[in-house]
């Protein structure tokens, strides 16, 4: 522990800022990727200012200290895990909505407000902030933009990426900065705006961030089917896309997800169906009554057991509600460990077909839930607890997943991030050629290599070693 | 001239790929921005493939020579001027569409094909295309890659960036490399597709891009409004946005603009109005009616002198092509220096005054057109041929609507990019810590700064120097 670090720290930031006993710290040492390993840190500071930020991250500098930035630590691919002697910084003091402007449609915001707190605001001025990870209720947007969260509404709406006009950070070398811009539109300079979200942490501390937002929007359809297979539901998927419409969301949720949303919420929809598909629609008046036909139209022509429109909101929502509580579900049973693999919407059949085979070869229990609309597939692994055979079975069908998405020409991952879990797909993605290119640039932007070093690059040190 | 280099590409390419008559290579020296400054290339070179510009650009590293990248050549801030020596690498002979994949929704071409044969294409599968600058016609996608390129649909639709899914470019050590995905989404490493899109050929010669599509659209409504002065067509435009209505096109075309396209094409608008503003909607079915009524509404309550909707599509599209006629229009009467600036969508009344205040000021003519509804303002300085101070008086003129739109929060290129005509406004806008992080970056990719130096970062050699 670097105790004259932390003792600069106390000495120059407001009472309260620092904690370094190890029974709180403890908790803000990983976030909730399972089996990623970590290390204890040495403070954990919770700034309430952009300038306290900087003042940490130049103490961290001057004292050769790595920072690891976290929001609310909700990330799976353990972007938020610390080394040992790290100092993690936690943004989620920072909760301020600055700013929400109807008329130029965006708000800014502190980093650690939280998701649905700004989704709520926001409704209030007739607006909408579109990036809806199953996170939400307590994922920050400092940490939704750190790794370029997605959600439902990605298949009609992007990603948070798509939401990020501008951001305020504290870069590698300790300057406070803004990138981007309150303007609709803006090609001046490089995007250093887009090439921070997603970046992990890796390259600078976010202390504030410029959303753009959208209108309210029309109310949803939906459209529920049950089918026999993954391989039927999959094959929907691929028909709903050949069809042309644009769903607002559509999710597929499978028979092990049923089962333990059933055995906490006696919810009974795993004696009704084998795999549920989940559509939405939000196109306004007429043409979401059409798409919402097709939709049910492409699930029966792929096999569907029952398809139906759903003309009651409460039951609608209750369907979402069962996709949301799949995975605390699953983690009733034990350890999860998920993956996040996407690939073309084409390759969702072959692609589930493929995790069927992998969880038969490994005796490794994987349920699913996806986000079957953009081809972003959560396979789902789960292990007895303390069963170690199991957990190395389990990791083992966890790198199939990759070699496999990879295969059908995906990514390692969709929408969380490459952490410490996805390093080697990351490699094995891009090629030696890119991985210098994304090297050279955490380079440009971290000359000291102290900003969440090891993550998404590596190399692979091993964590509770100090950098 | 570097006669071994030339010698070198001659032998290694293919015939007639390497052009070295000045009175050929004269025409591939600069783009279409007026008064930029640009030296004499040592050759112009047309790849036909990515293996033959990868040979280029190791060519021209080995010889330390500059390769000036360059699609149509229809750039207005002089980013493909050349400097004396350099190589134009010209891509227009890669004008394949190689795939377009109506399930995936996405096209991958190469970086010569024309905009609108893009789009025609696309329709074709029932897909569209979205970015539409007004050198659509002419216009390559490889160049609207390189700026960043607008257009009308912006205000709904977003740019070019927003449908750049994956690149292939050749980097500033010479490799090969592919970024992005086929996939809807995907976070694996840092977003080097966005960083490259915008970049202006400073940080890699793109080769092959995937582009993300949309369905065909519902067809628009046209609302058409005239107005007796910019600033009630300004608070027009703030009105429709304050409305909730999110219009496919806002544009708005001056007095001088209707003058000069009546004395060139007859259409006799400037005898109804001083200032047009065009809206269209393509919301679908009764949504698009309802949206096109209420444009109206805010067109009258913001005091025009005349609002209608369109009832007939030829009249319609007669109205948008005046806007595109515009530009040519005045450049029959001199010299055009485009302005670009952004301003957030409630500053365009104010920005449009400060403009009229910059015209009576500097004595200079200045028309305007503007992508009105998402604030991006096209101020065109004309200036009698051959007339020196004018000329100096429009440059002074330039210069003050850039410190205007700043003053107002806005940005010195909302899409033509910065090339040579906004560097000093960029230094301006930015500030010397994000001037060096857009170095570091540079730095980076381009370590031994050999694509396009000196442009959208500077420093300002003087053009017609050896770098």
């Amino acid at each position: 522990m670097d105790s004259e670090l932390i003792a600069r720290l106390r000495r120059d930031l407001p009472e309260g800022r620092v904690l370094t006993d190890p029974a709180v710290t403890a908790g803000y040492a990983h976030d909730e990727a399972e089996w990623a390993p970590h290390g204890s840190p040495a403070a954990v500071v919770r700034p309430r200012t952009a300038e306290e930020v900087q003042h940490v991250v130049r103490a961290c500098l001057d004292h050769g200290v790595p920072v690891v930035t976290r929001g609310a630590g909700t990330g799976l691919s353990g972007g938020a895990n610390a080394m040992d002697g790290a100092v993690v910084l936690s943004t989620e003091a920072m909760n301020a909505i600055k700013d929400i402007d109807p008329l130029e449609r965006l708000a800014v915001v502190e980093p650690g407000v939280v998701n649905d707190d700004l989704r709520t605001a926001c409704a209030g001025h007739g607006l909408w902030y579109p990036p809806d990870p199953a996170s939400a209720p307590w994922s920050t947007i400092g940490g939704n933009v750190a790794t370029n969260a997605g959600g439902l509404c990605c298949v009609k709406y992007g990603v948070t990426r798509d939401y990020v006009l501008g951001l305020q950070f504290v870069t590698g070398t300790g300057e406070l900065v803004r990138v981007g811009r309150r303007t609709a539109k803006g090609v001046a300079g490089y995007d250093l705006t887009g090439l921070l979200v997603g970046s992990e942490g890796t390259l600078g501390v976010i202390t504030e961030v410029t959303l753009r937002l959208r209108p309210r929007r029309a109310p949803e359809h939906t459209v529920a089917g049950h089918f026999a297979s993954v391989l039927d539901a999959g094959r929907a998927v691929t028909a709903v896309a050949a069809a042309g419409v644009t769903p607002s969301a559509l999710e597929l949720i499978d028979r092990y997800c049923l089962e333990a949303v059933d055995a906490w919420k006696q919810m009974g929809l795993s004696t009704e169906a084998d795999v549920v598909l989940l559509g939405r629609t939000d196109a306004p008046g007429r043409a979401g009554d059409e798409e919402a036909e097709t939709m049910r139209r492409c699930f029966e022509e792929a096999g569907a057991t029952w398809a139906a429109r759903s003309t009651d909101p409460q039951e609608a929502d209750a369907l979402f509600e069962a996709r949301r509580l799949a995975y605390p579900a699953l983690e009733r049973l034990g350890p999860v460990l998920t993956e996040d693999v996407c690939v073309p919407k084409s390759a969702v059949p072959e692609m589930l077909g493929r995790i069927h085979a992998i969880a038969e070869r490994h005796g490794t229990l994987i349920a699913n839930i996806a986000h079957a609309g953009d081809g972003n597939l959560h396979p789902l692994l789960i292990t007895p607890p303390g069963d170690e055979p199991a957990r190395v079975r389990a990791q083992a069908a966890f790198h199939d997943i990759i070699a496999e998405a990879l295969a059908l020409g995906g990514t390692v991952t969709g929408e969380h991030g490459v952490g410490l879990l996805k390093r080697d797909g990351l490699r094995a993605e891009v090629g030696p050629e890119v991985m210098a290119l994304n090297r050279a640039v955490k380079d440009a932007l971290d000359p000291r290599g102290l900003l969440n070093p090891g993550k998404v690059l590596g190399p692979r040190a091993p964590l509770g070693t100090r950098y």
